[in-house]
């Protein structure tokens, strides 16, 4: 299948009242299967809308979404594809949600409840026979990693938000960082062409 | 009745992937009634959950939300109050959200179907006593502006975004602007001690 | 000569602490002239950084910049460019810049003594036999739009800041506002085949 | 000394145009000395302004300034600040800041030779008797962080960019984080009533 970034993530975090990291959108897709991973915060609902006009995709046809993980930064937009099969770890599922904050609770709850086709992950499967996923939870117990062999840019790295910056991935490269999550990124990027960030721009690795 | 800015407004706009701007969310208040004056977009409900922890006031126990006009900046948190009355010009009514673009039909028909409880305004009236409503189509079909007598600031102008900065308000009191818009806020505000703008700073009038 | 936007301004606002609109750069440029239009806000100096190196052109190969008008979200990068002449509306030299605020003072004073070689424009030149000045004195009294003639894009107008956004842009043509900047926009938009805004993308004009 | 945070630092980064952190800015004063910490980035200069200009403290009154790394989102408003005596470490001075890109060079170079008066640090000193500082090289080689004695807050700790945001901090304490940067903040932050992040909102220490 061919790869691309729909929509590259960032950081608004602006105090006392602007609390708006966003994820990176991308899609995985041949002639069947339209796969959206990680769908992305609120602050970019208008700029996938546009994008997804200019490909001619109405919602409904994305077959499939995959989530790194379950945070909203990373979810909201998942609201949109009601007729997709949503590819998560199973340990989403051991959370309350209602119980968070008074906002975050009812949030968390629309937005997870809206998922119809849920296909529990353990991290270790092999979906679409392309992509390897691996259980990675050094930033939220339910955190995936991808590994994705694409026909346009080779095999791509997606860390999720273990390494969401260029400046990380550095600093796991470099050695600065050594705990497990700096591990798995350094040792399994060696065997790739790019890394996806979560939070920042997509990276060629020059082998 | 006491009025509170809880969240000051604010603009993000970084092309092509993020347009998030976000407005100011307000309360006026009593022992009987809490109501929320616009109450916000997607970046700040971290902040508003907080403002309304510390203040000890559940989501269910917001009576009113008052909407200067239906954009998706000012009304997406109107979700998370449920059992409160919406007060929103009639104009909104005669929109077909549904038609709107792929994800913002969705958007917006999921926000204003969750109001249970509506009343309708014609931009007349006066709400609560306290609060004088103008019917300001300026922005929008369905924009009103507020003028508010309250125990604690004085008489307080909301003028929504048909003037939603202090910059937009210096050019109406000067004259360099000098439409319709401009000539409402120049003249409304002279009687006023405090603008209160949707996405900037309050100020205090001096007279 | 040929012409290309290197950096899309925008606006982030978040009170109380962040005030940072930063401005659309572009270039016009044959194998001769690099002229550099706004180079624009501290907030995208990086981003500026980079594309001049993929262009592979030193910022004192730059041999022109055009000013809009002299407020600091356009003008802050024009330090980096020492060698450049430097045209500017004459209004622009009137004003005691360091009797502004006592950070804002020095700020506008260091930028703008950076410039060594100033041509001061009336607002009725025609520059390079490529562009027509206008002044259009509706944000700042030291404010100039441009109509270019280029060999790639057509006819561009660039309105500045009396009219920064596609929204804006709309009211214009639209006839919402019917000032004196929104008739220079409307009439002068009509005969071109892009609006180059300086705080939001591009617009191509269907004509 | 009475310690006061004058800006609260974020991040605003939203590529591919907008790279900009921006430090929290703080002070520590009494009659005779007013010290400035981290005089912070270009997006927080208005509020800077306004801040000072409040408390009626021209820049010319501040005596000293300390900066716990020389990186542009911390230091670039020290440009307003010529008559301070700077308290960095001395490894700043080993860089060859005119050697950095195109514009970050002259950037780097205009803010560090507008320095007239340094004193350079080697990471263990005690200033003005209720400061000390240590030597924390974890996010560039010359960092420091600040454990401070202050009158109104108790015992402040300041750890620079090594931890810059509560959710490091917590990963932090927790235990998640192990390498020297976090077991530094975790034993110092033991011992101290506040934690004042770079980039966020402070935080109270219950022990």
């Amino acid at each position: 299948m061919k790869f691309e970034v729909l929509v590259i993530g960032g950081v608004l975090r602006a105090m006392p009242y602007v609390m708006a990291p966003y994820s990176t959108v991308s899609m995985l897709y041949d002639e069947n299967a339209k796969i959206l991973i990680d769908p992305g915060s609120f602050v970019t609902w208008e700029a996938l809308e546009k994008k997804l006009s200019e490909m001619k995709l109405p919602t409904d046809e994305v077959t499939d979404i995959i989530l790194t993980h379950v945070h909203m930064d990373h979810i909201f937009s998942s609201i949109f594809f009601k007729h997709a099969t949503f590819h998560v770890h199973e340990k989403y599922a051991e959370r309350d949600y209602s119980s968070f904050g008074n906002l975050s609770g009812q949030l968390y709850s629309m937005v997870v409840s809206s998922w119809k086709n849920v296909q529990r992950l353990k991290g270790s499967e092999r979906l679409f026979d392309c992509i390897d996923v691996f259980y990675t939870p050094y930033h939220s117990s339910d955190h995936i990693s991808l590994v994705i062999e694409t026909q346009n840019m080779g095999r791509i790295l997606m860390p999720g938000d273990i390494c969401y910056t260029k400046v990380e991935y550095y600093e796991a490269v470099k050695g600065y960082k050594n705990d497990e999550a700096a591990r798995f990124v350094r040792e399994t990027s060696k065997k790739c062409d790019w890394v996806i960030f979560t939070h920042d721009e997509p990276l060629r690795i020059s082998r």
